[in-house]
């Protein structure tokens, strides 16, 4: 179904606008700049440039989506539905992929330089929403002197931001594509997060916020990850990845409440690898902003979204308990009531939320046919 | 259907065995003594010791579950259901309940003081099991004179040791009802646990379990028992209790990740007043003691209890995902094909977790009729 081959070698991008005084103004007012957004560009723009398509990363996500940095080992973070003949494939598609405003692979955000200070903004960085990531994507869109999207695609908090566009700038896609996401977070979606930021600010190391010249709130920010973990994941897929299976003995031999278990050795591992790429702020902020998130909160999603023209394809995972698929189906109803052409589809995986990025053949067939008569329809004589 | 009177004020004793040199050796091999069980009492002990029913309490449980302690305002935790007419009737039944073996109430743990040192024990308590917890109660059983207990019955943690009485003593026991249990965690159990250990560690305070001198690890033991509470609820019974409300305006104002929705405020809430009342050693041994009860660990349960002579009544609750009710099928199965005459339970509630001490008409219902039955067996002429 899909090439073996990706799209090879990739460079992250910067690109920088809102410089003084044409500040970038925030959802609440706040003002902000220069902003610098990190992107990536894969395959071609055409020369109608009416085949670009926008994908949105999730929390812990970034600018590099597919491909390889010089050097590395690792592709990017959904290369599996990226590139020639995948899901999105970049022999037809112009894919572009940026680091979320607020980010901190790249993009402005907290540990970003304060001009105003010289120092790390840290907490004197703006709230920002998800319609503020979408806001400044759009710059990013209009650089590229793209006018039209043909598709917005993302899943969980990505998904959040194809929402937001839908909203915001109807007029400027084709298509939408959220998967695995949400209108709003249930109490228990905020209850997670708000565990994980309480994890992160009772390290001492924290500092509220201002830790830039000495050590990160690791230990916070990893058990905050390890929750995560736990949440990305069905009772199944644990159970069939780890079982009650013993970690092999310790060659500092075995001491009190050390991991015993495969699971705790997998957490920690994930934790404490994820201390060494992430910053603490950001995850503050962006679950905040998730948290905040709500489509309907000026009017019900229905209403914002009557009469506009685009397609929805919406994908929700059945073991997906953190992002169960009842918020799917929300959104599809109010797309329908909107009027909007959807097509939604469960798939039937026990990956839990984690699906979106594990089920390639099933997402690519979903995807790669709803983009292709997306395509078709722009095109039609 | 329950009388609105209590067991009215009660009080807590002690109960002292494996004075030296008879040490009590735990599971492990390792000894311990002088052991001291706190407990509580409620009923009276019939002349043949035939209508003693013992109470197994969950993780943050204590020897006090019914009644006032004089001059207190709270009941104990599980007052709903001991009582004069109550599902357990005090009426009829005498009642046990004990701090566990490792607990912080009163029962010996890792705060206790360690004769050796004449410190508090910290990390050098040894590690206990669900079985070290049950041969102690058995302990303080013989001390009151009874023989078999009409019952043992306990949710969550408490019916894992329903579970360890009628493997290890079940010629002691005339019937057992295993509540919202497990006969082993699955490493999404697991995985929760660990998160909420890795908090507790993670905290400056905690020193390696040698903060007795000094702060307790309060902020790490408090984000473990927020997370405990999102567990111990359903997706549902946080919808309806708190939606997505948010609170009041703070009066020290709003400055940024406070609370802002009533979840979040009340788990903070609940993990404020858990550090009041609870030692973060006692969390980390009694958890990693739940993780590794293993009811089939030896050989298959069903072979554990093969022709045993005992009534069995297992419940669980549809919205408990932390115990899901194919848990409580696996111990319902492994019961029938030992022979045990075996009744089963899934209580249609939204509640979760914390169904178990929440739905009580319909336990009510289940445990009356079925101690009911217990007792006229064995008093059948």
């Amino acid at each position: 179904m899909t090439s073996s081959k990706g799209v090879g070698v990739v460079e992250t991008r910067y690109f920088t606008f809102a410089e003084p005084p044409h500040e970038f103004v925030l959802e609440s007012g706040e003002k902000l700049g220069p902003v610098t957004l990190a992107y990536e560009t894969y395959g071609t723009l055409n020369e109608h440039k009416t085949n670009a398509i926008l994908v949105l990363h999730a929390l812990s996500g970034d600018a590099h989506a597919a491909g390889y940095h010089a050097g590395e080992e690792k592709a990017g973070w959904w290369d599996n539905f990226i590139g020639p003949g995948r899901a999105i494939d970049t022999d037809q598609y112009f894919v572009i992929c940026s680091n979320i405003l607020g980010g901190c692979k790249g993009s402005t955000g907290p540990k970003s330089i304060d001009p105003k200070t010289g120092k790390p903004f840290g907490l004197e960085f703006p709230d920002i929403t998800i319609g503020d990531m979408v806001h400044a994507q759009k710059k990013l869109v209009d650089h590229l002197g793209i006018k039209k999207l043909l598709s917005v695609i993302g899943g969980s908090m990505g998904g959040m931001q194809v929402l937001a566009w839908m909203i915001h700038y109807p007029d400027r896609i084709v298509s939408a594509i959220p998967i695995a996401t949400a209108e709003k977070h249930s109490p228990r979606q905020i209850a997670f997060d708000e565990v994980g930021r309480q994890a992160i600010m009772a390290d001492p190391n924290w500092k509220s916020g201002a830790y830039y010249d000495g050590p990160p709130p690791a230990q916070g920010l990893a058990v905050a990850r390890m929750l995560g973990h736990i949440t990305y994941m069905s009772d199944i897929s644990m159970a069939e990845k780890f079982g009650r299976k013993k970690k092999s003995a310790n060659e500092d031999g075995p001491f009190k409440f050390t991991a015993e278990f495969e699971v705790e050795g997998y957490l920690l591992y994930r934790g404490e690898s994820f201390v060494r790429r992430f910053d603490a702020n950001t995850y503050l902020y962006i679950t905040k902003a998730m948290d905040n998130f709500d489509a309907s909160a000026d009017r019900p999603l229905q209403d914002a979204l009557l009469d506009k023209d685009m397609k929805v394809l919406v994908i929700a995972f059945k073991s997906d308990w953190l992002y169960p698929t009842y918020q799917s189906k929300d959104i599809v109803r109010a797309c329908k009531q909107a009027g909007l052409e959807t097509t939604f589809c469960e798939i039937d995986s026990t990956y839990g939320h984690d699906a979106f990025l594990l089920e390639k053949d099933d997402e690519t067939h979903l995807i790669k046919h709803f983009l292709r008569r997306c395509y078709q329809h722009l095109h039609k004589p």
